[in-house]
């Protein structure tokens, strides 16, 4: 059966000021195309800075009752795009912070019941980066990219693509049309300014990672260019850059 | 470890115009023993009309886009209280739609981990009725109830309450004080009106047949009375009537 994951930036459903009602209602009515979908998304500016507070640049929590307000954050957002989203089709949303166990940051455990029995009934599930219970750290923040990764590797998928609010990886200054083996340590180790702008979640070199390994193609591309999002879901160029499959498992 | 299983009934959290602020302050307040304690509430006006919507007097559910209507219903519900909850207490919200797969109506898997990790964290879990796949029905609702039920058998519990809008079990106009072999009989066979107030979730008759057969006891008692939900967990009397442990498991 072929599926298609398809992850939403957190920065294009969100601003400044919380979550971006108007990108929300245009990225839900892109999204027509359902058919064995599985949507995962970002928190943006709904988690991210609640993430910032409860972990700030460590990587052990130990505020058990910042978590709460964490998952609250990104959980509203999941509800308001479901509110949108569910005006046109039958949606689900999965919570990570109830399916899944990390170990150190990274997934170990997910319990995917809940997303094949969406499929199978025709319901898109919509999935969330979450906080989740992690058995070394006590709890970590999982990406929507980790998520996504993670997936790609679960489920019989074939197509993934990346949703951003820029048009792809860059290098030298300008997008890279794919990512292969030939130049992937050059992109891997220029410099994405990572200390600068601080981001929990790993911002692009972080997506790279999660992607690069998959054995199947993926593709970083702009949802914020209106329709980019529907023609990802109908097979139609999106630009972007094309992540090939590798062997390398391991970076 | 000893563990305490409390449900909330969504009539004490709800009136008929939504969730009953005052009185889930009052609850959340009510709850500060909070020590290996898992916490389920009902839905009561919030999600029993969408469930009744969605499946009416069936038991066979078809709608897809009802669905989740119903889970947001009671959701929101669950949003609610934790937020007066998580002022005082360390909290995660545990929804059944996540992690229960039913069979006929019946809970046949619950992923628990969270739960589990909730409790060796000093976090707790609150968990409420939902809509939940199901292999016979595509869908189906699990009460609170029942939740408690699954639960009292699944984890090592030896302390189990439901807090009702009622002192307890009425048996010719008196309120029982048990439920034992002698009179079990007598108590399924009254008539409880199910026919006239029709209850998605079974009502006092459906308690009663979910708490009977646990091997430890448990209490259906008044939760509307101010200070009686901080008394049960503080291990004071708080009247109501106590389904006696029983060898019969089926009814």
């Amino acid at each position: 059966m072929n599926k298609t994951l398809l992850k939403i930036g957190g920065s294009i459903l969100t601003n400044k000021t919380g979550a971006d009602i108007s990108s929300i209602k245009r990225i839900a009515k892109e999204i027509t195309n359902k058919n064995k979908l599985v949507l995962v998304h970002g928190a943006g500016y709904c988690g991210h800075p609640e993430a910032d507070r409860l972990l700030g640049k460590s990587e052990i929590c130990v505020d058990t009752k910042g978590i709460y307000d964490t998952h609250r954050a990104v959980s509203k957002l999941n509800s308001i795009f479901l509110d949108f989203l569910s005006d046109e089709i039958p949606v689900v949303p999965i919570h990570p912070l109830n399916v899944v166990i990390a170990n150190d940051g990274r997934i170990t455990a997910f319990d995917i019941n809940c997303i094949k029995n969406a499929l199978e009934n025709d319901i898109l599930p919509v999935i969330h980066g979450d906080i989740v219970f992690d058995r070394v750290r006590k709890f970590c923040i999982v990406s929507g990219d980790q998520i996504i990764s993670y997936l790609a590797r679960r489920l019989d998928v074939d197509k993934v693509g990346l949703a951003t609010d820029v048009d792809g990886v860059y290098l030298d200054g300008k997008v890279l049309e794919e990512i292969t083996e030939k130049n992937i340590s050059k992109v891997l180790n220029q410099d994405y300014h990572l200390g600068k702008t601080h981001d929990v979640t790993g911002g692009m070199l972080g997506k790279i990672k999660e992607l690069w390994g998959l054995s199947v193609e993926s593709v970083i591309f702009n949802g914020s260019t209106v329709g980019n999002i529907n023609r990802f879901l109908s097979g139609e160029p999106v630009g972007g850059t094309i992540i090939k499959p590798s062997r390398i498992e391991d970076l």
